[in-house]
């Protein structure tokens, strides 16, 4: 089986937050899937996912403060147009990455204890989000 | 339906090189597919794949600035054997990753307005790439 | 066909591993398959798998001394209960990804020459990781 659908994330301010539950919420066909694969896909440049830690929001708070020092705003970038959030969200968003391939076993998300899904939105008014789901298996 | 192609990209200097009409070009096929995913693979250590921004020539040079001073070459590197611009270049291949996946809907890569394939060469003189790619869906 | 099976790999000191063979040997279904992909998945926040050299150690030791420099130890980490190695492990993790995917051609896994499973443990004492194979194609 295939299916492709549009799941729209509601506007957040900068930073690493966990979608989880928003993500499976979205996709009640998973539980029809004995044995396939959920790739979820972002379709911009400035925000990107990752899988991490699940449950402590001290975690989603150190990836935004490691990420803002490791791309800083105040470096010799010469794409400013776009105001100082840009150019680092750009870089941000390809060290993360636009999408995730996970496992389903079973009609769920085969995701370890304490694996969650986090949108991480790079720019400080970035607005909504798409991301495009691609459900496959049998 | 399943296919699977060699793409050999021409040699490019060291940066990051946008690519999509290339790939694009190279698989005739995504017309024929409605729902499916296109997996883009290089298969080398010192160059990668990554989405971004397909419009502005700066971005692309703003990531060549960044990832040389994240991962310079005056570094205490023990493999040296290759030159300066080796060990670099695999750091930063796997902090880009060597795979796209990329959603197909309606006969087209589902990429975002801005999206774009870059191909990141991490070497002075990385020579001819070799992508596989591998496309399946209905 | 689908196929789908966990590959349990051993405790391994904090660094970076070729696991290549250990994956290759556990998945002998591998030559049944003609085109298709082969999802490794690990279950864990606190290492990754990418794919880079497969023949010096050295490339290997200096993936461990550039990252433990880019994401110290002594940071500013709100997150701290689990140990001075928890918060670094996570972003690296993040930086790294869970997952890679690899295209599967006439019963192979299709790397380049020089491409080598690592696995990245980026604790001090990981214990067992779990990884989640998937296998499908025709």
């Amino acid at each position: 089986m295939w299916l492709q659908r549009e799941i729209v994330l509601e506007p957040r301010r900068r930073g690493f937050h966990l979608v989880t539950d928003e993500v499976r919420g979205a996709l009640p066909e998973l539980a029809g899937v004995e044995v396939g694969l959920c790739h979820l896909f972002i379709r911009h440049t400035s925000a990107s996912l990752t899988l991490n830690e699940n449950a402590s929001p001290d975690v989603r708070r150190d990836f935004g403060a490691w990420f803002d020092r490791a791309v800083p705003e105040d470096f010799a970038w010469t794409h400013t147009l776009e105001g100082p959030d840009d150019m680092p969200a750009h870089i941000k968003a390809s060290l993360l990455g636009p999408a995730l391939s996970l496992p389903v076993s079973d009609g769920r998300l085969a995701l370890g204890t304490w694996q969650g899904v986090y949108l991480c939105e790079h720019r400080d008014h970035g607005g909504p989000r798409s991301l495009l789901a691609t459900l496959w298996g049998e």
